[in-house]
């Protein structure tokens, strides 16, 4: 495996890649990876014939008082996991190169960045759009890897591919979850282990509401209730959000019906953790 | 040479051309060419192996009351000049093909459009950059070609070509004139005859502004007083604006060095007409 470093070689990599007609799969990731970033670059593998995995923790998505010094990193295991996962390159660059000078561009979202985590993190989907189009003008792949556990950035990311052009194609992986059904995730290392234990209610949120859409309740505003209650009967849990929204774009809906997500965010301590259900009703 | 009517195709035209290594040269135009657009063309054909020009009036970059409708097309003319010349591809999509949907992603421009045009015309480079960035992801050229006349656009595509690390170079052409010095433009069919001809005065005032700083004089307000005079001594011409800043950036200057850009807009009953002069001092 190739590491690469600045944007320039990356760009030159992929463009004698391309000319071999060799079809590029890029996963883009913030590093410290984990089961859910592997099982992207499997599918990457399967798919593709050059696998990129990019480690860059983005800082414009990150908001004031957030945790971007704090994120956790480590390069040379990254690295490792990659390596025997058999990607290609790993395209890990520097902040100082991957924003040379003061921006003057960002890519915007201008609806759906509003919901969910975008209420409580203003300005992180624009990060998200901006550094993903500079990754994807980068490394110029035919295939983009997201995973489902981030759903309003695979919607996102997929609206922003076909109103910008991007000449690519987004395939986003299912959540990947510990034993106990806590969705993975590099941020769940901050957990105290009391903390680690509770936070499985998460998951069990999503059972119970799968449960309660397969009794034949409807109504969102019932669902989002049970599950508040439950949520908030966990000892530490503090409750961001619990919304349900159109799978398509996320827009209110009234009655769980079609393509259905619940998301939920909720805080442990300073850790912020979120997961989701798509339901086909 | 080839007419392509979608988005589709095209993307489709340029994978195959990438992979046999061939370098695309795009030219964006809004079509109703004239040899502004032309000398483009020509300088593509010799630094490119094909030539790509793109011909939609984009809605998006215009404000309301603005010439959306009134702009001037004339297809089946355009073919014909851009056949003669070369061109390989004339790539001429519909609205509803650029924009099949409602659109929920923009290119932003955060500095920089708030100066020149970009005042007077709100929205206008959020317009730009958005059409531009589509149409570098439907015919992934490696190089494209923009006009002086544009100085402004000129040098907000190239920053925004820097910061979201489009994998291509930016040619920009110089200004072609009419014999009496008018800059070429699709608009000039709109002016009288009277109008026509008193619209010299914006190269006669970009040849003034030269002559004063070869006289070296070197404080702005100077030479926008000047020129100002000149302008205003013209029948039927009314300014939108002139301004002198840096080349590079568009900031304010206080004095005449480096690379300093000189601006103007001036209207003739509805036309608005725009000229710059790119002086190294």
């Amino acid at each position: 495996m190739q590491v690469i470093k600045t944007p320039a070689e990356m760009q030159m990599w992929s463009r004698s890649q391309g000319m071999t007609g060799l079809k590029i799969g890029l996963v883009p990731t913030m590093g410290f990876l984990h089961e859910g970033h592997l099982s992207l670059v499997r599918q990457a593998r399967e798919l593709c014939d050059a696998v990129v995995v990019s480690i860059f923790v983005n800082p414009i998505q990150f908001g004031e008082g957030e945790d971007f010094d704090q994120y956790p990193r480590d390069l040379s295991r990254d690295f490792a996991l990659l390596e025997k996962e058999g990607a290609d390159v790993a395209f890990a660059p520097e902040v100082r190169d991957m924003y040379p000078e003061k921006m003057s561009t960002f890519v915007e979202i201008t609806s759906m960045d509003d919901k969910l985590c975008g209420r409580s993190r203003p300005g992180h989907f624009r990060g998200v759009a901006t550094v993903v189009s500079k990754l994807f003008n980068i490394c110029q792949p035919q295939m983009g890897f997201f995973g489902q556990k981030d759903a309003q950035q695979a919607i996102i990311i997929e609206k922003m591919v076909r109103d910008l052009n991007f000449p690519l194609e987004i395939v986003v992986g299912e959540i990947i979850r510990e034993a106990d059904g806590l969705a993975m995730s590099s941020r769940n290392v901050y957990l105290s282990p009391a903390d680690r234990k509770n936070a499985v209610v998460l998951y069990q949120s999503l059972l119970k509401a799968k449960d309660l859409v397969a009794d034949g309740v409807n109504r969102p505003a019932e669902i989002i209730k049970a599950i508040t209650d439950l949520i908030n009967q966990t000892p530490g849990a503090v409750i961001d959000y619990v919304e349900i929204l159109s799978g398509r774009d996320l827009s209110e809906i009234e009655e769980i019906k079609g393509k259905v997500l619940l998301a939920l965010a909720v805080k442990f301590g300073n850790t912020r953790l979120i997961d989701n259900l798509l339901l086909e009703v």
